[in-house]
């Protein structure tokens, strides 16, 4: 199971909004197949192990390792339950049961039914955490929501005079483009697109510095509560080519988004100014369309947008953390996250730290908030 | 010598003023004997090392590797080369050269006309940064100095409101504690006796849950810039058991300070009110007492005072950075360094991680700051 897991992985990026899946299949003490899925509408693992076998009735008899609850529904491709049935496995390992309503136990009772032997919950925790963002979309509609920063040793993002280039090595900044390789969304705010004039797009390169093509290519989400994105942003500039979709409150001057639209911008109209209302509508809408991961790339006022300071309820779900071996000091150096902040102490968002990674001399803290 | 210099982090925290040293002697390919420097006034590594074997002619015609060139002056204990010598050693193994005027290449000298073969310099890298604070202390007369900071993973040391107790849990804080135990001092400032009333002492306990005696117990150095602690404050209530000693600006009200006196405290007037003045003077006085390792508990403020904002210059000379599983955020929660902050980026301080370590969901990071 450790090891279909480990399969798993390598669909991140490829198969959302379906889930990452590993399968491994032994016979008689040995690894006789591994798969997993590979991409959105490709085979799943199961089928993905069964046809690496050399012959179809290798598997008669053998025990399937399963990280999800096999499917039995027909979606993108026929039910994996009766594919593992008809190639005559005799038991099925499953991590976890798949909480898509279509299946939802469904493909268990299916197998079980067919007289095969079903062991449910093995490493079950490993592969609910390796879930987490398909488990969230399910149960709320919203997608699992990435904050990412680099700051200093001494926690700002910027020195006084608001510097910040480069604050981590070119590592650590890989690392942050394989990142927006993988996500839905890359979400920022105007005072970022202003200040910086981003592309918001991950641009990967191999070991001989040639351009790789991304998994996936993240729609630009931009948050626009006073102003739009000028005509000659890049951000407008390849709106063409790479998604690009604005946020817009009632606030805006609704005679250029006409303009940015023929540029190839789409205009997503809220309701309201509100910060923390808009970033709500904004994550049911991405939600909506379907996205699994989105990632806040900044700024520290829009990050501060995703807490309800009063309640201290926060809608990032996940932090990257990257630290920089500087330090700028000073009081009006702005940290990470801005707004109101959380008062009194037991009001501030608990964390659990899933890893801790070194590059050259920065270091990556991944965590992920405590729930409930 | 990789054994020797583990061995010589054995006298951490006991040997000062003295360097750590390590020795092990090695004949016929097997270790015989291994040693280090214990305690200040105790044997030195070589003849702790020499008195381990079981008839002192098991040494003749050994290696001895030794992580610091053997002392050649008579200072608490007998020149160690002529214990070498006496042992009848064939051939030394040094890692590197002792910067102590009455040593400073002596020792190697007085081996080579003695027919012992040595070798410098091996490991040489490893030996100096463990050596790093004594050799600052016989190179400039003054301490090396560790800021120690607790903060969250968005880089802040307390709340909006304030609050800051717990950022990190138990584990980090005995830590804290383990290096409260092996400085010479520990400093702090007026805001930070105010507010937090501190005993600013080492409390270790085992496994058990009992005190445990710590290797040194640290002077408590308080900047008095404007104001000078109550008498009822936990500070001056222990002075007469634990050494506490003021340094004072002009500014501060000298009709209080007899009473002070009376209670114990140790009164070193400065004469200057400048804040970066009072450290630089405070540093050389540390200097002066013999110190060789002194930390800075806080504020922010007095921190901050460790810059000079126009040239970038930092008399810091390593971090230990603890980051709590938490998040305050808000744009007025303070972060650990006060003070104007550096600005241009290029005056960042920059710096070289030393190590990184977990305890449950918190992360220490050592760092030190890059010379030149």
């Amino acid at each position: 199971m450790r090891l279909a897991l480990e399969l798993a992985v390598g669909g991140q990026g490829r198969v959302e909004p379906n889930p990452m899946v590993g399968c491994v299949l032994v016979k008689d003490g040995a690894c006789i197949a591994r798969g997993y899925h590979h991409v959105f509408g490709g085979p799943h693992a199961e089928i993905d192990a069964l046809q690496s076998l050399r012959s179809p009735d290798q598997a008669a008899g053998a025990t399937a390792y399963v990280t999800l609850e096999p499917c039995c529904h027909h979606g993108k491709t026929p039910p994996c339950s009766e594919a593992l049935i008809r190639a005559g496995v005799a038991r099925v390992v499953v991590a976890m049961r798949d909480p898509f309503p279509k299946v939802d136990g469904g493909g268990i009772r299916q197998l079980r039914r067919a007289g095969i032997e079903v062991t449910p919950d093995v490493l079950k925790a490993d592969a609910e955490a390796l879930l987490a963002p398909y488990r969230k979309r399910v149960r709320t509609g919203t997608p699992w929501v990435i904050a990412k920063w680099a700051m200093t040793a001494d926690g700002r993002i910027a020195t006084v005079s608001r510097q910040s280039q480069w604050i981590t090595g070119p590592e650590s900044r890989l690392r942050v483009h394989r990142l927006r390789a993988r996500v839905d969304a890359i979400l920022a705010a105007m005072g970022t697109v202003e200040a910086d004039d981003p592309m918001l797009n991950a641009r990967l390169i191999d070991a001989e510095g040639a351009a790789v093509t991304p998994p996936r290519v993240a729609k630009r989400v931009v948050f626009c509560r006073r102003r739009l994105p000028a005509l000659q942003s890049k951000l407008i500039q390849t709106a063409d080519t790479i998604e690009t979709w604005l946020f817009t409150s009632p606030r805006v001057d609704g005679g250029r988004l006409a303009a940015l639209q023929q540029r190839g911008a789409r205009v997503f109209a809220l309701d309201s100014d509100d910060p923390q209302a808009m970033v709500r509508q904004t994550l049911q809408r991405l939600g909506d369309e379907g996205m699994t991961n989105v990632m806040i790339e900044g700024g520290a006022e829009l990050l501060g947008s995703f807490w309800n300071p009063t309640s201290g309820a926060c809608l990032v779900d996940e932090f990257h953390v990257y630290i920089g071996a500087k330090l700028f000091g000073g009081v009006s150096a702005p940290g990470p996250i801005a707004g109101a902040g959380l008062s009194p102490i037991d009001l501030a968002t608990k964390l659990t730290l899933s890893r801790v990674d070194r590059f050259d001399d920065d270091v990556r803290l991944i965590y992920r908030r405590v729930v409930g």
